[in-house]
């Protein structure tokens, strides 16, 4: 049975200082000028006060992906129709999206879960089917979800990563798929960091202008109509949020409670992000940002939560592949670290 | 017998019009929104018209690592003494040095060429002894090499290069070694995109504020003494270069001759493409950049050879460290272009 929500937040610990420490003191030993392999360096203590070793490893790897669909689509706010969410997760199962590429690529586990799909998806196989209704509501009309089903989505995602940290997980990546996501993320992103809905909302999939302005209006009404406040992340997340957003700050804080990095993907992760470090500050220091997407908002929220994201392409698709590219360079941080020799080791001078 | 300089230079060809065309094509009707794997979607276009196949494939990688000493090295201009540039091949040969590490994770042979090491490497097994001479002559006293040097240290790359071809090869990433090479490189740097000296020179290995206007000082000695010329490359890479750059530079134009992309690492690399695309152009669509070094001069010889780095994670080691992580984004791309489902394949609606 997965713990209670409460449990987990309270069992989020801070990164363990004599691994920090004995991480960074091996650095300098090693046969490199001093901080010549920069983030890679920084990103190798990271994880070694996460896991609590001194020489971290990232074998295993999984990316979670989430799944769920908007009522607010309803109102016109994404390029592509609401059908598209199923028909993609049928394109997971067969392996042919981008993320399936990515992931064979890493050696992730790609694990998907229907958390809240409108279509029908009992006929797929090899997914996990958790959902906790067919999309949410239109946000624009009242709350996207009950506080009970925010509350099991989170939980859903806890009892998701608990599944895959039993089989054995050294990082978990955060991945996303539901159209209408990146309008429920923008309302997340602008209420949590005080921007203007305008300045965190993009064109998503390919808005035109005047769709983009129809987004930015439907957000700006769900706002009124909600009226979530950043102080109270659940409420947000039931008020303005998605399912899978839920579910993937379940993912986050179950991580976090279990020592095991997170890298995060993009905007809809980065929207999760905010819900799992507003219900515990702590589990910030348990993330990564695997890249930055071209979406306005998520430049913004990383500010906000202090995180630097590893790599900058470009890229806008979601689903995790942004995570499970950051992944490459964590495992290649902590190889670094337990695999080069010291100057000792080798006989090179230091000087 | 390896072909003259001047036939692999006639021999570069343009990319290949009607694979760029294909995949360009093909990226359109892949599962995604247009566009939406950004950099990943440009890179798999490149290769493809390098490769002239539509859908390119990156399985079979090789980093070069070039390694020689600087006769510039007694003017004080490293944080390093001589010696550790044949301690450090040591290193390579015995699997400890970072480039190592990475060339494993991703799955890359790793060659290492001792083209002009001061230090004794005969005992030395698993790598390439085509040295040069023990190290290049002073360049703030007169030409670190002759002209007959400069020509041998390319024509060595071109066959090393070709030698690896010949097993197998769908990219080659450049990687460097050599106690001083950031000052010859900056020297290089300073003369081909006419920055003055101070503005492309840094502290290399971890140099002191009064050190690093030594260098400076030593590199505006070597470019008075030698006087040399953008428009002479050869004549450049003789005056105020060294045997590992003119290496690369050889690897460059080798690569190119044969369809195969070069990732280019860090602002050793960057330098030999100064020289081989002076050399030879058309050999600039052939350069992927893996990173943007923190060495100062990097970024504008990236501008000047007008290529967006991958990767910016404030490293500074070279080795082909960056040019190695590179190579997994390229491999990323070709996936991507390769093994993704169609719209049409995937049943699923495009809009």
């Amino acid at each position: 049975m997965a713990k209670s929500l409460v449990d987990i937040i309270q069992s989020i610990q801070p990164l363990d200082r004599n691994a920090l420490s004995l991480a960074r003191a091996r650095q300098d030993t090693l046969t490199k000028p001093a901080g010549s392999l920069g983030r890679l360096e920084e990103l190798s203590i990271q994880i070694a006060g996460i896991q609590a070793k001194a020489r971290p490893q990232i074998k295993q790897k999984a990316v979670i992906v989430m799944v769920a669909d908007h009522g607010v689509a309803a109102e016109g706010t994404s390029a592509y129709s609401q059908e598209v969410t199923a028909q993609m997760v049928l394109n997971f199962v067969r392996g042919g999206a981008g993320i399936n590429v990515i992931s064979r690529q890493v050696g992730a586990r790609m694990i998907v879960v229907d958390i809240g799909i409108a279509g029908k998806t009992s006929s797929f196989m090899g997914i996990i089917k958790q959902k906790i209704a067919p999309g949410t509501q239109n946000m624009c009309l009242g709350p996207a979800m009950s506080l009970d089903q925010a509350r099991l989505s989170i939980e859903t995602g806890i009892e998701v990563v608990q599944s895959e940290i039993n089989k054995g997980l050294d990082i978990v990546g955060t991945g996303d798929m539901g159209i209408g996501n990146t309008t429920a993320s923008s309302a997340i992103c602008a209420v949590m960091t005080r921007k203007t809905v305008a300045e965190v909302t993009g064109r998503g999939t390919g808005l035109s202008d005047e769709q983009l302005q129809r987004k930015i209006a439907a957000i700006e009404k769900a706002i009124t109509v909600n009226n979530p406040s950043a102080d109270q992340p659940l409420e947000l997340l039931a008020k303005v949020g998605g399912f899978e957003i839920g579910g993937l700050a379940g993912v986050i804080l179950g991580a976090a409670a279990n020592r095991v990095p997170v890298m995060i993907d993009g905007f809809i992760s980065g929207a999760a992000a905010l819900i799992a470090v507003g219900l515990c500050p702590q589990a910030k220091d348990y993330l990564i940002a695997g890249h930055v997407s071209v979406e306005p908002g998520h430049k913004y929220l990383l500010d906000y939560l202090g995180l630097k994201p590893l790599l900058d392409l470009n890229m806008r698709l979601g689903e995790g592949t942004g995570a499970a590219l950051g992944m490459v360079l964590a495992e290649a941080s902590c190889r670094i670290l337990s695999e080069m020799a010291t100057f000792t080791e080798a006989g090179v001078s230091n000087k």
